[in-house]
């Protein structure tokens, strides 16, 4: 597993960020930044499946730079198979070793598709100390289920300190009680911060679920909104975000020029306050 | 027709436009500028038929800037259907009359049911000296077999002098064949910029279109694209931009934020060069 150096970011850029990174120290909640790169039509990827490089080496880094700023990264099962990422932090942090730096990868996968081995990017980096073990999360109904062979799998996996974590209430069609779940467990086990980075179908169910608050309010998950534009169109056929219905809740929202790119920063009005 | 008055575009708009206007004086071709605003998930509205209000009274202000530097604008028939829009330039010109600053109106309407009338507001920024006259462009075939009624219809219309203009090749399914007539058409009518603002189909069909250049070598006829993108979801129902297949010609791309939205000003690398 080589590890690229990643530039600094620019000063511009990280004041420009400041505000919208988790609270230090952090709150009692998980807080929950949503970040993603697309395309002008509002596509991350060419097709289902493909790998699509959007964003230029400076959008990367920053994806780096707010890697370094949350405990826990967040995707969908669909991404680990389509991108196989490493899902670790290469910006470099003073006084913390790679794996420290790196957030604890995450993956949704109600019914166990990612197919994890050593040579998988999330596992080497995490052999290689470059990286923290990922827990899958899979849903309770299948864990009960669990067939001899994927159970050898699961135990193979686990060997190397990653963990597969069964989940009640995980289930891709209801995706409050899915978030609900996800939460719950991630502030169970420390983590305080959460960054999630897709795919289209974790960004779009995310954008509008809906969790009760500490006092039985209901409120969106999503704290923050980083969103990164590539100046393209992928096209019709693209992978797109877009939610079911309309959303109007992005407030301070700031744009930065980054490269050829454009940079949005906003805080969610339907947020829990940050306590 | 009220015409409300329009805040003079910032400096800074100002010049971050400026590069990106049509040349002048003029080159010998039309020179095509592509502007529309957007959500974060490329929508231009809610839903079929239904007027969004996306951005905001800056860029209100810019859409007007533009529309006095360039000889027309265009757009298709589903956007007068469903916006009844006035397409007249409310930016104040010195020397010029608010009637000579505004562009003239261009609508695609190859089978003629825009349904204009007196009351249109296209019409009434005509009558009232606010606008210039519309010409809505019909494709020869539906001319040919026009029916009495329609005749009338059209004989009404051209009595305020607008004019209904039947265009060989104008047809919803040969894009190519369409914009080639349509560039053809107005550079004989001594157009050499015209403004492109939607809606979406004539977007989408746009940003593939290729006709031949003086050489004959294929190019794209957009010169310019401009976007606004402001920082909400309109959601899957939402009429969106989105070309059939991908494109990546963009250069000299530009970012200016602006109130809550931003704005993305390009030029087109597979456009002919600026005589």
């Amino acid at each position: 597993m080589t590890s690229q150096p990643l530039h600094l970011l620019s000063d511009s850029l990280t004041a420009f960020l400041g505000p919208y990174l988790p609270p230090s120290p952090p709150s009692d909640r998980v807080f929950v930044t949503l970040t993603y790169a697309a395309s002008l039509d509002s596509r991350i990827a060419l097709g289902r499946g493909l790998r699509t490089q959007l964003s230029g080496p400076e959008s990367k880094c920053m994806t780096h730079y707010l890697r370094a700023h949350h405990d826990a990264i967040l995707v969908g099962v669909n991404t680990v198979l389509a991108d196989n990422p490493g899902l670790n932090c290469r910006y470099r942090v003073a006084g913390k070793s790679p794996s420290e730096a790196s957030p604890r990868p995450i993956i949704i996968d109600p019914t166990f598709r990612c197919k994890l081995s050593a040579g998988s990017k999330v596992m080497l980096a995490a052999s290689s100390k470059e990286g923290k073990e990922p827990w899958i999360l899979v849903s309770a109904e299948w864990h009960a289920a669990v067939s001899p062979s994927d159970l050898a799998h699961i135990q193979s996996i686990e060997s190397t300190g990653a963990r597969v974590i069964p989940v009640k209430g995980l289930q891709s069609d209801n995706r409050n009680e899915s978030w609900a779940a996800i939460l719950k467990l991630l502030k169970e086990r420390s983590i305080r911060s959460l960054m999630v980075e897709g795919g289209a179908q974790v960004i779009n169910d995310l954008l509008l679920a809906a969790v009760q608050d500490g006092d039985g309010t209901k409120v969106s998950p999503v704290d923050v909104i980083i969103i990164t534009i590539a100046p393209v169109y992928l096209g019709k056929n693209g992978v797109e975000v877009s939610p079911a219905s309309a959303l109007d809740y992005l407030y301070d929202i700031k744009w930065e020029p980054f490269g050829r790119d454009v940079v949005m920063a906003s805080f969610n009005r339907k947020a829990r306050a940050v306590s």
